[in-house]
């Protein structure tokens, strides 16, 4: 009892049969490739009859290791509509989590884009990707590095037929994987079933996400190894959109004039490419008459892009996600209420995580496990489930204890909800300052503090502290010539204004500077670690620094 | 591994929570009911409240035998949230097929509108509704009727408690109920697992479909009790869009006044409200201004409707489905292609069934089962699957047999697809003429035999032939004074230049009237009934009237 299987081949189906002459693009180092969907779907089945006739069958993991490309496309219903698992491989990470990565999930085969044979290759110790048992170069150029054994792609795939019966798969089978970025410890993977994709596919066609119609023309800047390129590829497949990839390492130049020249209407990616192509419109002109829509992820959307896009007549809006969330879970849209308010009200919405799309839920709770009010102040940590939002990590079963509550995913993000229902992250669960019971925003001091023009760099961390539990410390990175007493001084005259007492740093450490992670964020662990037991707290501090004394 | 279950509730949750101030609207015997959603939020507890406390628990049926209403809206969410099957009955239907409805499904409770309570007593013979425990009257006063017990849903409901934890449910636990019309035979039921609902309502959601945001104001016109007035109710609570329910019997001026006063965007219904809402707007002044969109369903959108609404603005979509696809499967918006048509391709467009909605699919196919070319021309079967079309029906192990080939429902509608994708249905499959391995749609010839103005009505229908299996004979209904000799003669004219020669019907019988179905359908089964064994075809008919002979 019940309706057919939820699966992915529906929509590329959906594609070539009403959609087959809309275009898929894509820009490569040899210019621009251009085909249809009908012919996209052909290669597709080639595909499938390659892996069939290596052996890769139902269950069985096939890796990339690729830029946003129309090859790479390829391997996104090819490789899940046959049954197997795509593995997208984060080519950012370090060596060793790549490594880890390849191992953990047992891949049988890896497509690899030729700028990043190398990276691949160096990652490989004599013992490592053992589990591989073909690499597959998608270049015309099989690149000269240790990794074996190698062929290329048009080599693979290009003689197969173009007939290939999918298989009738259940919606519980595996389609894709992906894992997190690992800033506390080694990645974990997050494995993605066929309804999850369809479940999250749907959901992104919506209005209340991107309301993709057959009209579009959607370029992912966001990288596809990145959560499948925010599940844009899927969705505009569903909506039969013309699709746009951008290649290997786009400049903003390269955006311009595929923005240009393609007729692209939303496009999405993190908020330096935005501000990237901000600054080349400086002193280029570009036509962005066609582009409708820009979606900003994986960090927070700068309300000055959001600003500056809107006088171009372009929508910024931000969505929020993780690995675990498929990726997508929040949208900053306005809702009716909103209309007709201040431009800055506006703004300062778009610039939020946003609404939860429908199909999925929500909570916020604090640390007793209580729902916080929804009132823009009151934080928490944000749980979510849904069905396209993980119930457990693969073979990790500390993780899977400590990262879950029932049926909902601890996000690790501590946010606030306003009154009109939209998210707000104000910090990390793991960052957030815990002082007399009550929690302090890292990040809101943070941001308060680079405000400042002296300050090049700064993070606040906790430090124990024997009656508070703990009490945030600002740790600041300046230019020599700054008279950093001078500049304490004004930091606290600063914060005094905007933050209650008990907010305030017991103590301004001047260090060299901030370490970071692979992707270039502050890494709060090793400055916590760095400090740890280290005196870091004025002795004049406040004894009386709680929230009860506000 | 997966994500966690797909059910209806978060989209209750997700209205409550980010749009508790938008409204639900209702016209009602005693003027409108005005509520929020927080408001609506809080009775759908207490009803569940109420059902939980008279024993109602998780796989119960429940029926409603009502019109579009806020009450009857309660039941949608309320009903199946708590676990229970929420089972609409059709009071269209003739008595006998309602009794045997509510025996078949065993329904444990019934809410029923005070106008309609009537209608249920009659159909009750003493020994039937056995299964019913409580007849619940939605509405302030009881009516004299031979149903017990009998309460009024306000005692019923309103004195309990808004607090309530809905369960966590399983995808596959039954949420809904619906039977099919029954036009050969008795009705069949259809069950809707949580998971079909939910995939229906998302898909619903998508542009591809209705697309309705927040800001806009939907009523359903189709009757709540018509596979859940084709899910617009859930689809615009996940959206969060303001709800309009157009109460009993809703004149044209009742429809034109809700429009005008509550700023209604999308509205749905069969043709006729349609056209006599246009009757209407020829004598009274009305503003459809705020109006985008009427979603035409039931029967074929006719052409001069879509372009008299078009000259008001609003954009008349033919969406095509059945109680076993829960029922939208079609919709037939424009593709890019079309953008520039003229407008009466256009215009062909959309008073077709239309495009396949993303997340299912479709094939046609011939009486070979292989498929057909989608040139427009070609006809076969249309079959279904996917995620809300039902892959067998309730206890009905025949239909089962004959209705499904493996995952895919036979829907019985013979349809041609054209190049663009867009689908027609022209025949049944039962009315379909088989001739010399050949199909002739009925539905075709009769259009164009009605389109001659002294024909007041016309049913094709097959006759069995020893040559070439059947020939079609039509039967066809005139005034007294219309010379039948040489209308005859003007239809065979006019036939023979639109149709190839093998399609010409082999007879022209005139009859009196042409039988009806309880919903004032042509019942071509009992015309072919009423004629059996009859000698219809004219002697001189072409002996060889075959496809090869064209």
């Amino acid at each position: 009892m019940g309706g057919y299987d939820q699966t992915l081949e529906p929509f590329l189906w959906r594609a070539e049969t009403i959609y087959p002459d809309r275009e898929v693009v894509a820009r490569t180092h040899e210019g621009i490739n251009r085909y249809t969907y009908a012919e996209y779907a052909d290669r597709t089945r080639q595909l499938a009859n390659a892996l069939d006739g290596f052996g890769i069958g139902e269950g069985d993991r096939v890796g990339t290791f690729c830029w946003n490309h129309d090859r790479h496309f390829e391997t996104y219903f090819g490789v899940p509509n046959m049954g197997a698992q795509l593995h997208t491989i984060n080519p950012l990470l370090p060596d060793k989590h790549i490594q880890h990565i390849v191992e953990d999930a047992s891949d049988r085969l890896i497509f690899l884009d030729p700028s990043l044979a190398e990276k691949l290759g160096s990652a490989s110790d004599p013992d490592a990707f053992e589990s591989v048992e073909q690499f597959v170069v998608v270049g015309s150029t099989v690149p000269d590095v240790s990794l074996e054994p190698l062929t290329d792609y048009e080599s693979f795939v290009s003689d197969q037929s173009t007939e290939y019966d999918w298989p009738e798969l259940s919606e519980d089978d595996m389609a894709g994987m992906c894992y997190t970025s690992g800033t506390t410890g080694k990645p974990k993977g997050v494995e993605y079933t066929q309804q999850m994709m369809w479940s999250h596919t749907m959901a992104m066609l919506t209005p209340q996400a991107l309301g993709i119609e057959d009209s579009d023309v959607v370029m992912p800047v966001v990288p596809m190894f990145h959560v499948n390129a925010w599940g844009m590829p899927f969705t505009a497949t569903a909506a039969g959109a013309k699709q746009v990839f951008p290649g290997p390492a786009p400049e903003p130049a390269d955006l311009a004039s595929l923005i240009e020249e393609e007729g692209v209407t939303i496009t999405a990616g993190v908020p330096t490419v935005w501000l990237g192509l901000l600054e080349y419109m400086k002193e280029n002109e570009v036509d962005l008459s066609s582009l409708e829509q820009i979606v900003i992820g994986g960090a927070a959307a700068p309300k000055a892009v959001i600003e500056q896009y809107d006088e171009f007549g372009v929508d910024v809006i931000h969505a929020w996600g993780m690995t675990e969330t498929s990726p997508v879970g929040t949208v900053s849209r306005l809702t009716p209420a909103l209309t007709d308010a201040a431009f800055d009200t506006k703004v300062d919405k778009w610039g939020k995580q946003g609404l939860i799309m429908p199909g999925i839920e929500f909570k916020v709770v604090d640390d007793d496990g209580s729902e916080i009010p929804h009132d823009g102040e009151a934080f928490g940590e944000l749980l979510v489930r849904g069905p396209w939002v993980t119930t457990e990590y693969y073979e990790r079963p500390h993780a899977n204890e400590t990262d879950f509550d029932g049926s909902w995913l601890r996000t690790g993000d501590i946010v606030t909800v306003d009154d009109d229902g939209y998210i707000e992250i104000v910090d990390r669960a793991e960052d957030v300052i815990k002082s007399g019971g009550e929690w302090i925003s890292s990040q809101e001091l943070e941001n308060a503090i680079m405000a400042h023009e002296d300050v090049s760099e700064a993070a606040v961390i906790g430090v124990d502290h024997d009656r508070w539990q703990e009490r945030p410390v600002a740790m600041i990175v300046v230019a020599d010539d700054v008279d950093r007493e001078m500049l304490t001084d004004e930091l606290k005259t600063m914060l005094q204004e905007e933050y209650p007492k008990w907010w305030l740093p017991d103590g301004f450490e001047f260090i060299d500077e901030i370490p970071k992670t692979a992707t270039g964020k502050f890494s709060k662990m090793d400055l916590r670690e760095q400090y740890e037991g280290k005196e870091l707290l004025e002795e004049d501090a406040p004894a009386d620094a709680a929230p009860e004394d506000d």
